[in-house]
């Protein structure tokens, strides 16, 4: 990185911080005012928005993108217009910010609480969509935190579009514009760089693939949020309803196959395949899922005349994001969970089973961030978990798990009030 | 890293995770006899252990180490008792693996709720005191995690026997002695390997000075908790009453002096600081405390014929460990805030007032893991803040912050039981 490229850096983030403690103060009313006028600005804006979504609509046609790349970047009135409607529902969430987690008088004397704050800034990296620009600013700005957006060089144009308008209602409403700053730089070195800018940001958030998150964990001296990442699993226990089994399987492989929740391997118990298999196959076919089969299901589908493709460590290792599944029968639940573990990236599991006792087994040896019994991978979401918003899915441990709402934007500080007190 | 290292991390890793598995499923009950058995264990093997001890302090002096440093190495027959002892204040807490955080059943269908479960792997490395490697097991398995211990090579004799008997005591109750393992190579670049085990282990803290966080920060691909680094604050009000003022400065800075909790500056309103620095500069002296003056300060103490050196950026950013303060004058509270806002690590900080707005503002503005009014920053402790135990000081924002108790080696997960739900 140029020292020209350190010094924008630091600025971005000294930026970043001063802006926050301004932010950090607001009554919640006041950020639901903030909400609101940046949802006017956008609206009034939307003409300029839209027109600057186009010119990268341009670019990337005139760089060949794909049209179901094209598609994602488009940001036409229609869609912007849902994106600001989904302001409202941010707008009347629940604002975490103040709340105190417990509050107790210690046996020294001291009233001890811990009470939820803001983050300070935060700091996310983005591909493809320039909703996420909205999104993300406005759930930050909810939360009382500032924010550093970082998206593709796709969307540039839409983003600084977005980013204009945003910064411009934050001034109106007499709040330091740079609460909301956006890296329109595309040089990539300025990634590593806001990765290790540790001064000033106190969490990371990459929305993207593999590689950007592998990037993230590597270069970060920041803790970020890993995630979006989902190999998910079915397994079909031997005591599984196979009619409601294969209705589950369905609907979490095909209800919407682009998406991290969709599934991707389904394990069947080996005394139940032989039954199963007929009805999922022709179910499959029929919603034109490409099957990869373990040796044991290839057989069951050379029996039936029904051209499956040979699975390996290699596709098992794959997130689909399509229509193509793995069919794999195993001997028993342990075998289940045994390739759960080591294929599995830690987001959705589920089993189908009538059996109590396979179903504890499954809830207590598999760890992922959403274990289902008897339910689609499908549901492991903001929306469906009732949380109102979804920051992002974290397929990690700490902090947060899963589907993360507001709370997971905040963090929380011990507040000790004494009188004049003294440690003994 | 050789080739050899890495396969014997790998293997580590590997056994490691698969330990943990068996920890998971326990009983609080199970996990209780398990801490009953290393106490007995670890009491029974008291003459290997401190006869390893031994070697290693004979290393020390040898090496020419100094008598503080040799004195944190020890661990005699009396030491390794206290230690033993504490043993029994884990067992007797609560067990927090199990507990449902919230449950509901949803519009969907769905049963939703979050359980408490152990995170899995903690790697921990330290330095100097071979207590940790009782401490930080003990914790580690009271929570049903399994444990990666790196200590310093000045150790390296005690915590192999304090190991060994640990492992004894966990084959004994039947459970893989691979819950608890110790790196006994002292390369350092296996250190550098361990942050790199993201496959296995879920997280690390590492316990000692500056320059270990800052590597671990650099260098992990996995969640590292930041900590135990405190630059402390007291800032004197004009509205503060101040002789219990000065009490509570000097219980600060010498009640302990070498631990993270001590106060590392004092911040004087203007408006006070000729009525308070003599009777603080009297009582600091009394106490063998170095004062670190800035030039309003030095004009205070030149006055008063008290002998000061001068205060600097380099001054203010230092973590004392000892009977050194800074003495600054500011303007007002804002200055103090900003004061602080820039050097402080985010440990611990206090405001001495009788005014509620200035108590308030200082509350609000500080943004650090604990924030007093009217209190001494000793009382930043798991102890005092009733966790029952300590396993580190967190001054990061994400998963825990300050004093972390069990609940931070855990996590959570999200269970939703259905009835062959899909999602609609």
């Amino acid at each position: 990185m140029s020292e020209q490229q350190n010094e924008y850096l630091e600025v971005l983030g000294q930026q970043a911080k001063q802006a926050s403690y301004s932010l950090a103060t607001l009554t919640g009313k006041q950020k639901q005012q903030l909400l609101q006028a940046i949802a006017n600005q956008l609206r009034s804006d939307t003409d300029t928005i839209v027109a600057a979504n186009l010119v990268d609509i341009e670019l990337a046609k005139q760089n060949g993108l794909s049209d179901a790349m094209i598609d994602r970047l488009l940001l036409d009135e229609q869609r912007l217009a849902a994106v600001i409607a989904d302001i409202d529902n941010v707008i009347n969430l629940a604002d975490p910010v103040g709340t105190e987690l417990e509050s107790q008088v210690l046996d020294n004397g001291l009233r001890l609480s811990r009470r939820r704050v803001p983050l300070g800034v935060i700091g996310v990296i983005y591909e493809a969509r320039p909703n996420v620009t909205v999104d993300i600013a406005v759930l930050a700005l909810k939360t009382g935190n500032a924010v550093i957006l970082r998206g593709g060089k796709e969307t540039l144009n839409s983003n600084q579009a977005i980013s204009r308008s945003i910064r411009q209602a934050v001034a109106k409403q007499g709040l330091p514009e740079n609460v909301v700053q956006l890296i329109e730089n595309p040089d990539r070195s300025l990634v590593s760089g806001l990765l290790k800018l540790d001064k000033y940001v106190d969490m990371i958030v990459p929305r993207g693939g593999q590689n950007l998150q592998r990037l993230c964990a590597e270069q970060a001296t920041i803790p970020v949020i890993l995630g979006g990442i989902g190999i998910c699993h079915l397994y079909v226990d031997s005591a599984a309803n196979l009619d409601k089994s294969i209705e589950v399987i369905i609907n979490a492989k095909v209800q919407r196959p682009t998406v991290c929740n969709a599934l991707d391997t389904v394990l069947i118990h080996q005394d139940v395949a032989k039954l199963l298999t007929p009805s999922l196959f022709a179910k499959l076919q029929q919603q034109q899922v490409a099957i990869y089969a373990c040796p044991v299901t290839q057989d069951l589908a050379d029996e039936l005349a029904v051209n499956v493709q040979q699975a390996s460590d290699d596709t098992y290792e794959q997130e689909w994001l399509g229509l193509s599944i793995n069919v794999r029968v195993v001997e028993d639940i342990d075998q289940a969970i045994s390739h759960i573990r080591r294929f599995s990236s830690g987001h959705s599991e589920g089993i189908l089973t009538d059996s109590l006792q396979a179903s504890e087994q499954f809830i207590n040896q598999v760890d992922s961030a959403a274990v289902y019994i008897n339910a689609s991978t499908r549901f492991t979401d903001g929306g469906q978990f009732g949380l109102g918003a979804e920051v992002a899915v974290s397929t990690q441990k700490l902090h947060a798990r899963g589907p993360m709402g507001l709370e997971a934007l905040t963090t929380y500080k011990w507040i000790g009030v004494g009188q004049y007190t003294p440690r003994s």
